[in-house]
């Protein structure tokens, strides 16, 4: 066979392989997030990597446009696009496939295709990898894992609250017990875009603007206001209110929101009618929510209120809210909130929404930091020697190998009889194993005598690496010297 | 907000929605398979979805290119491309990634970029969806999940025993008792090619014709030679030793093999030198790998000679195995082989490897058919019903449902007080819960009384829907009575 040509083996930008001791105890992240998930009632959905385009963007246009990976026609297909772009069209016209950069539009999809099937409310999560031709950052990637739980089909305030306890119980279970899960209400963003000055038109801008607070703090929002043309006459005294809620919240939510609006009509302005009423609808519904999640789990002082979080999509109509860890200044760890008027959007009825979504990169990254995830090890945790060549030798790893994976032990046999002990030893080291089982002439020989008994009381020679303890015993002895998961 | 624009549901053709029902007893398969490739010491990868292009097309080229879902390329460097291409250039130029269609050409990246990381030999596995452009047929998707196993870095005859053995295990777990492993050794194969009267050069052809056998037969296959200008002048006399030699395995796999031998050397003409030395060799080869593989835990009478088993693709060096349900009739439920020439594509050295695959959507299928996967049910087993309004009753729910959660057991809680009983039941049922737990005033006046107690001990009323039998009793007797899973 001719050589084949060389090509620099290089990944994609913004991607990432995951080898196995780093993608072990990130599938336990995974699994762990599932199991929660599952007992409170999520059922699994998973749908194509990829979408066509106009479903993509059905929803919202330019931002998705922009991360969406297009892929190209096939076929006669793409010959008649590539016409028509030679003769001048839009370059649109040469794909019909995207990579799906979020799951919520794809929901809507099956719910329009599959609504009448599926159970009221329909509750479910997604997990999987997303794609975002984003520009890639520290800690952003062009491929990463979602993890999202939703409820679709009702508008009670219990949905709201139980993705809360969700969260709560989440990060618990993983060991992030300092989590803090800030909520709020679109409803209250709106009536504070209007108390700075900005006509309603400005609402999304406002949004867009403040959501950047995290990563750009006061100064960086007022500098993306100005770029916005918004009103930002007002803001020094929007940051007081919004401080002063946010720490009166940790001490009594109900405070807070009293405090919030005794603030907005008395400091601020309300310039258009039946704000106020809307406004304290909408504090009655984040006090409910809160109140509803604590009673499902969701620990008192962990829900606190950020009047300034907005989860920048436009799509939000209700509650929002999001996990973060405040000491570990690494953002928001997961989030969501309720959206009435998405999931309609290819049946054109409503369907009232709400859910959320855990950002797995950080989450892992976090848990590694501050040693939460146990070192990954080799998933063998034996592995049985060949020191000596032929058929028996085989025949005798083999009783070896079924009876230990009978025990739920994995284990692997070395291929080669033709290496050095140490040598042996040396590989499993590396490999990772626990373990070894020796199979020499000696061993064989007591297999001899011993060969068509019951497996469990055949006499073996183990050692275990980690302390060079060597032993001779019985097969079932050696499974109980292991330790267990 | 406006109502958008009618967009019509529907999914890119040849790719499915898995929708919970389907879906639960498809995640139990791949966790299953996953357990075994683990006990075997199999370690798990995963790489990106999209590679470059020229990675996806550095293995066999024109097959793989029809294969690809090519992505467009963005920004400036799309623009340039388009440039290019409205001047006449070809339309490559504006891709320049791909999806991947299987696993084995990201998985020689990885020996190129880590392969000093990594442990030698490297055992890995890899589940997860792969994409191609085919036709779409039926049972035949363009997103699937493949399930590979691969051990790189051997030529050892063991790996490829272990391999075998692993497939008999997997499929003796499915519950598909009737699996049979064929294998084969493309050294024999390419000693039958010239004992057709095709020459060396022909030998592709060769293996991708007689790789019809299982979907068009013995004409078809005919046929396809005499399209790639193949000799069928001795096809019948090719058909009767197939069977027989096939026939004997089923008795006595040495015998076959021997019978191979001898009716090759007797029946046919071996024109070139050495021919018969190298037979030999392969026919000691796949008789030890056999033999291992029923050391290691495959069933004897399940491994058998089949020699015209080709494994279409180009790759492969050395044994080949496909496991089939010979009374099913559904073709290939996996397979794979030894490919030496492969892994070592960007490293320009050679580095031996040995794979085989399982085809998760037809064992899904055939285990649905045959009824060895148990019917879907709701993932919660409990629905906590709100008869009665308020605060009060949000806070009975999530005592019991954080009780139930704690003893593992699925549950959810239904969002609306204002139903009637006899409608929240019909939901409940639609939902698939198994049971019921009631919170009307009743009830909640016995909360109040117990309250701050023992949760085990809390006074409950509960149904189980299957046959209606409603029962007052604590929460703990409540958790006993709940079947276990």
């Amino acid at each position: 066979m001719s050589k084949p040509q060389k090509i620099i083996p290089q990944l994609p930008r913004g991607m990432r392989d995951h080898l196995p001791d780093e993608l072990v105890p990130r599938m336990q992240v995974v699994e762990r997030i599932r199991r929660i998930f599952e007992l409170y009632g999520f059922q699994p959905l998973e749908t194509p990597a990829l979408e066509r385009l106009e479903i993509l963007s059905g929803k919202s246009g330019e931002e998705s446009d922009k991360l969406t990976f297009r892929v190209m026609k096939r076929g006669a297909e793409l010959e008649r696009a590539l016409e028509e772009v030679r003769r001048g069209a839009a370059p649109d016209e040469l794909a019909d496939l995207g990579l799906r950069y979020e799951f919520t539009v794809s929901l809507a999809r099956v719910m329009a295709q599959y609504g009448d099937r599926l159970p009221k409310p329909f509750k479910r999560y997604q997990i999987g990898p997303v794609w975002r031709a984003d520009r890639p950052q520290h800690g952003r990637y062009r491929e990463f894992i979602q993890c999202d739980v939703d409820i679709v089909g009702t508008d009670s305030r219990l949905a709201d609250a139980e993705l809360i306890a969700l969260m709560s119980e989440v990060f618990t279970d993983l060991g992030l017990d300092d989590i803090e899960i800030q909520v709020n209400h679109r409803g209250l963003l709106r009536a504070l875009n209007g108390a700075c000055g900005n006509p309603p038109g400005k609402f999304a801008d406002f949004c867009t603007a403040l959501d950047k607070m995290a990563n750009v703090g006061r100064d960086g929002v007022e500098q993306e206001m100005r770029m916005r043309d918004l009103a930002t006459d007002r803001l020094s005294q929007l940051w007081d209110f919004g401080q002063q809620v946010t720490d009166k919240s940790r001490s009594s939510f109900a405070n807070a929101l009293a405090d919030w609006l005794g603030q907005i009509t008395d400091q601020f302005i309300l310039r258009e009618p039946g704000v106020y009423e809307s406004i304290s609808t909408d504090i009655k519904n984040i006090q409910d929510v809160r109140g509803s999640a604590i009673y499902l789990g969701a620990q008192p002082e962990k829900v606190i209120l950020n009047p300034f979080l907005a989860r920048g999509l436009d799509y939000y109509t209700g509650p929002v809210f999001e996990a973060v860890l405040p000491q570990a200044g690494v953002g928001s760890l997961g989030g969501g909130g309720r959206y009435d008027d998405l999931i309609g959007l290819f049946t054109r009825t409503r369907i009232p929404a709400t859910g959320t979504s855990f950002g797995l990169e950080r989450i892992v990254d976090i848990m590694l930091e501050r040693g939460l995830l146990p070192p990954s090890r080799s998933v063998a945790q034996v592995s049985v020697l060949q020191l000596a060549a032929g058929g028996e030798a085989v025949e005798f790893a083999g009783v070896i190998l079924k009876f230990l994976r009978n025990a739920g032990v994995p284990c692997e046999v070395s291929y080669h009889a033709d290496v050095k002990l140490a040598k042996h030893i040396q590989a499993a080291v590396k490999r990772g194993n626990s373990f070894v089982v020796f199979i020499g002439s000696d061993e064989l020989g007591e297999y001899e005598k011993m060969k068509g008994g019951a497996p469990a009381e055949l006499p073996i020679v183990a050692k275990r690496l980690a302390d060079g303890v060597q032993r001779r015993l019985s097969l079932a002895e050696f499974a109980q010297w292991l330790p267990g998961e």
